[in-house]
């Protein structure tokens, strides 16, 4: 097998031995005699699966009772709506701190069911170089929620230390980086994150919502758009993405096998740091954007010293069986991709690329 | 392989032939070195299993070009919602037809958004045997559409000829029956289905929205929410739901192989009378509830003389890998799901059985 290396910015790789699984099972689940595809979501089969992935992921980040997980479909851009149509409504506020367009799509969600202040942005001339400092923040003591984008795929930016804010609740989108490391979630009201880049493939979004969060949310909205709805019904009031959360659940499984969150969290800092090391060895050569306490675990951007450069470096990638690249169209340049289940060897290859192009051309 | 016999009520079987080239490609898509599961839906490997699935559904149901075939995420109770946040708005007013639980569900959600009208329900004392007459369907010719659910799963009825709605669009929910045979599209404003039965695994839903609803459509409500957001993008504006479009793409090109929509229509027939066949013929052991110009062509339901030769009945099918017989639990009794993907050789051995069952026990 000629395997790619793998730096989509998602979807994107997930771990060899999970695939493997999922092909040695497709055609006959547990002994059912049918596949995963064609199970019912609510057979006892199935059910394990659904509550396995929950629990593991309880586990794994250290989740305490009083949160509920739920497995939404329609994707983090469909949260983006959700979270202000449950939470918002006449009177109440909320704070956004914009850092990139994946914040920005969630505030103008916002916009449109409610009255959401900014509470910080770092945007200048429309790019994002950084996450603000806390002493940047305008925070609203009022505010129902303070809502963050944890990591910036685009821009190549992360939040390392949560904002404080006081006894407002935080709700994160933490679709490209959940799961990179433990943290603390106590601060947290609500987290969502699509699966397709650190916990799955495409079609499943994990929510996890706050009892106090839930039991204010609104109910005078469409049913289906209620994560009431969906807490009570264990996820299971309609029909779950079956397949999709059967995968979380085997990727969560292949996490805790090797060592849970601390042992992933070592992995990524390699990763990184292997990377970033290459573009500092580099400054003149690799030039990227981003302040150094800023820069994101999962995704480094950079540019060469010219666009002529950039197409000869993505040609010579494609050579050797390295993905996904190219920087997002909005920004240009490079971006390395290197989620949860990139393979140290990957970055490892492309590091050594990266070293040996930059001394060629520079 | 010891395959089950899948009657599931959905997710429900799928042909064995497309599980087998999902399994075969499942670590090499299109010799990408990637699995399916982590290539980006922005790639044009992605794009060819896209576009390909949108245009063999076009050219399997014969739609025309001003309808548009939209991939969604959510499932179909988010378009129980979206239907009417789209299309109704103060003074718009909609007709909804009640024939079962999926019916009802739909205008509970519209009334929440808008002042649908009952224009027939065949509700007596909770259940529902039958679909309703033309003549008894009280229509708004000022109706912004009329709402039916094509197949009534838990109380097993269908429509067979569909209502006339003079110059009102109809909007239809064919979770359970698109793709089973060809139709006239003309009179349908909106479609929408779950693939979970007839066309996919559970995770997409299609929607085919015609040119001019949608430029009708609400532009106030959640960008997200909106049919236009999906439509302009061609159902890429955020992440879809890659794997499952990618295994709808290839049960349609397996229904095209082996003859199209006729074909699948010829097959369905055949498995509904052979089930039918048995019920009529021990009429005093099988009784089904169903007015008989109503039954429908997907799941068959019936009860048997007393509930310890139901309980009876489900002992025996398990022992011979009959999965999913047990009816809806609303309502009891059995229920034969004969989806697309259920083979005509797994409903001739319940046949068999089902004959010989009543033989032994009447």
């Amino acid at each position: 097998m000629n395997r790619a290396h793998n730096f989509n910015p998602g979807p994107a790789a997930l771990p060899l031995e999970v695939l493997q699984r999922v092909q040695a099972e497709l055609l006959d689940f547990a002994g059912t005699g049918m596949s995963i595809l064609e199970i019912s979501h609510r057979s006892k089969d199935y059910e394990a699966v659904h509550n396995a992935a929950q629990q593991l992921l309880r586990e794994l980040l250290g989740i305490p009772e009083q949160y509920h997980i739920l497995f939404l479909g329609g994707g983090a851009s469909l949260q983006f709506s959700m979270v202000p149509m449950n939470l918002l409504g006449p009177g109440v506020s909320a704070d956004y701190i914009i850092t990139g367009a994946w914040s920005q799509k969630a505030w103008k969600e916002a916009k449109l069911v409610g009255s959401p202040r900014i509470a910080a942005t770092t945007e200048v001339d429309g790019k994002f170089t950084r996450i603000p400092k806390q002493e940047e923040l305008d925070l609203d003591p009022n505010a129902r929620f303070v809502h963050i984008t944890s990591n910036n795929t685009i821009f190549g930016t992360q939040w390392h230390t949560f904002p404080h804010t006081g006894s407002v609740p935080i709700v994160a989108d933490m679709s490209s980086d959940l799961l990179w490391r433990p943290f603390d979630i106590r601060p947290f009201g609500l987290i969502y994150g699509g699966a397709q880049k650190n916990l799955g493939p495409a079609g499943v979004t994990v929510v996890i919502i706050r009892e106090d969060l839930l039991a204010a949310s609104r109910e005078d909205i469409p049913i289906i758009l209620r994560y009431k709805t969906h807490a009570k019904e264990n996820s299971l009031y309609n029909t779950p993405p079956v397949f999709a959360i059967y995968i979380v659940k085997l990727v969560l499984e292949w996490i805790k096998e090797r060592g849970g969150l601390s042992w992933m969290e070592q992995e990524n800092r390699a990763k990184a740091a292997r990377i970033y090391g290459v573009i500092d060895a580099f400054p003149e050569f690799y030039r990227a954007p981003v302040e150094k306490d800023s820069r994101s675990f999962m995704n480094a951007v950079f540019r060469l010293p010219s666009e002529e450069l950039e197409a000869k470096f993505l040609e010579e990638a494609k050579k050797r069986r390295f993905v996904g690249l190219k920087g997002h169209r909005s920004v240009g340049g490079m971006r390395v991709s290197m989620y949860n289940f990139v393979p140290r060897a990957s970055i490892e290859e492309l590091a050594v690329f990266m070293e040996d192009f930059a001394k060629k051309n520079a």
